[in-house]
């Protein structure tokens, strides 16, 4: 049985109810309830089920699985929708919890609620957000961290993550590229089970540089590193991959959705930056979006959508996407205990 | 009646093929056909028909159009998916004559075939496309060009075009981004008809650089541009105006898709570089999308695909976007002269 770790994320925001609602779609497997540890406050959680009318079936639940009380806060200590010293410290010690215990092999998988990050900042986070901070303590040998985003129809992974549009150019570099294409091709066939995993690359710029006409990052950077890739020793057992780029951004999703004949769909397309690849996955795939931190030495999966405070308390959140994160979770783990 | 001057294009590429295909539709219409000068080549025309097997109807159907014959080429000098310095040159006389009509007052809006870029090149066009060329000579008085992308769910303008992507940040100013705002308010009103014309301007750097922690494009540039179209003296009669953002990108465009309770479509996206508008609408809108050129004195649209080498003279070309452009074309002048 693999070992899942959970973390409520902010106690303020819309994770306590997402955690209960989804926990309780699992309510009939008692099998995967057991693998999972959640990081949070029992206090926090009971409440929240009550305020739901859940409160029931909660407790039976609440027995079938592990649920750690990181702090010993109440609802009334993290009011919905309102954010505050308390929540944005309660929220990382949750999230480091969780980490320690996968550290010391006590995990095989996270999945993560949305913490929140102004708060987080203010309690003393240096990174920009999780995945930074897993990548800190995480990091497998010989990987980079990778950002990506896996719907029912389209998986994006991305270069460069949260920077200014105006760094991209420069923060992309042949080596960079060359190890997210390295460790997207070894996540989608170790943990996403693709025997052979093809790759579509993207362009920088607009038409992917029409020959350099606007851009000459294409042939400077991103046709190398896929060359470098290919010749990777890391990809050497992987003979059925393929790694075709730098294609025009704008056709590739297109093609990428509705093959031209003769085609079929990429395993992952590789964006060179944050909109070029959430733009379309938002647009099709938004309730289903898992996302996937590939590189990691535990398998890492969240919610592609954050604390929404504005609707937290109401009752009307939509697990939809921390069910696909923890369904995905739970795959992947299994999957790399094969 | 409006006059509209259709170009042939690329007389090598799909060109022939989709006039042919889209004028065939219009048969049953002779009143719209009346209006309509295409500058091509009747020679590549007559044998483009025989090869698709509707010689007969094309001939009763060219009776009730204007077709000038710019040149005196057969389909023997323009082989299909060929293209010379011959067809680079065509092509071009093509479209400066019916630009040359348009400059004189002879024409109320023109709806181009697609050209090929490296032979317009080659045969002498300085500019990098249409839009560039039909700025320099019928740009309207107190108005930018602005390039927007038309389709049923989702139409698109864009404050720069085609430029390298490290380049955008640094071609974007305060005043660009105010002229584009100015010319598509004004647009959407006098061509789309929109009595109310909403806005939604897009952010330049990912989550719109999250209050400045990755870009301040937004603070700097967009929303002062916002501020200033909304007191421009050229919109003062429009009332009914709204301008919102800078907006979250990825956001954005699934809620202009998909809009929250109590809120409506915008009326236009305008996105700040090539790829973050037509990423999205090719994705969505793709074979019904317009490409249509904001701030000439002529209506001026044009199909969102390019010459189609690879396809030319097999006959499976599909005219849709040809079609619509010309539907649209017909409408907006038809609109203008009301």
């Amino acid at each position: 049985m693999t070992r899942i770790g959970l973390t409520l994320g902010d106690p303020c925001g819309i994770g306590p109810e997402l955690w209960i609602k989804t926990l309780l779609l699992l309510r009939k497997e008692p099998l995967l309830l057991a693998g999972l540890r959640l990081y949070g406050d029992a206090g926090v959680l009971d409440r929240t089920a009550t305020s739901l009318g859940r409160s029931v079936e909660w407790r039976t639940l609440r027995e079938q699985l592990q649920v750690v009380s990181v702090t010993a806060l109440t609802a009334q200590d993290v009011p919905a929708g309102q954010p505050s010293p308390i929540s944005g410290i309660a929220q990382l010690s949750y999230l480091q919890a969780a980490i320690s215990d996968a550290v010391v092999g006590r995990l095989d998988g996270l999945c993560t609620g949305p913490i929140h990050k102004a708060s987080a900042k203010a309690a003393g986070l240096s990174f920009p957000g999780h995945t930074e901070l897993l990548a800190a303590h995480l990091l497998a040998p010989q990987r980079s961290v990778v950002m990506m985003l896996a719907g029912p129809s389209l998986r994006v992974a991305l270069c460069t993550i949260h920077i200014a549009l105006a760094q991209v150019p420069t923060a992309l570099s042949v080596e960079g590229i060359c190890q997210t294409l390295v460790t997207t091709a070894l996540a989608l066939h170790q943990d996403f089970a693709d025997p052979a995993p093809h790759l579509w690359v993207l362009g920088l710029n607009p038409h992917a540089g029409e020959s350099g006409h606007f851009g000459n990052e294409e042939a400077q950077l991103i046709a190398p590193a896929i060359s470098e890739a290919l010749a990777h020793p890391a990809l050497r057992d992987l003979s059925g991959l393929r790694i075709t780029g730098p294609q025009v951004p704008d056709v590739a999703f297109r093609h990428a959705l509705y093959p031209p004949a003769n085609q079929s769909r990429p395993s992952a397309v590789i964006a060179m930056y944050h909109d070029q690849g959430l733009i379309p996955i938002k647009l099709i795939d938004f309730d289903h979006t898992v996302n996937v931190t590939l590189g990691l030495k535990v398998v890492r999966t969240s919610p592609d959508h954050g604390t929404a405070h504005d609707i937290a308390g109401q009752g009307i959140a939509r697990p939809d996407s921390l069910h696909a994160a923890l369904r995905m979770c739970i795959e992947h783990t299994a999957q790399r205990a094969r």
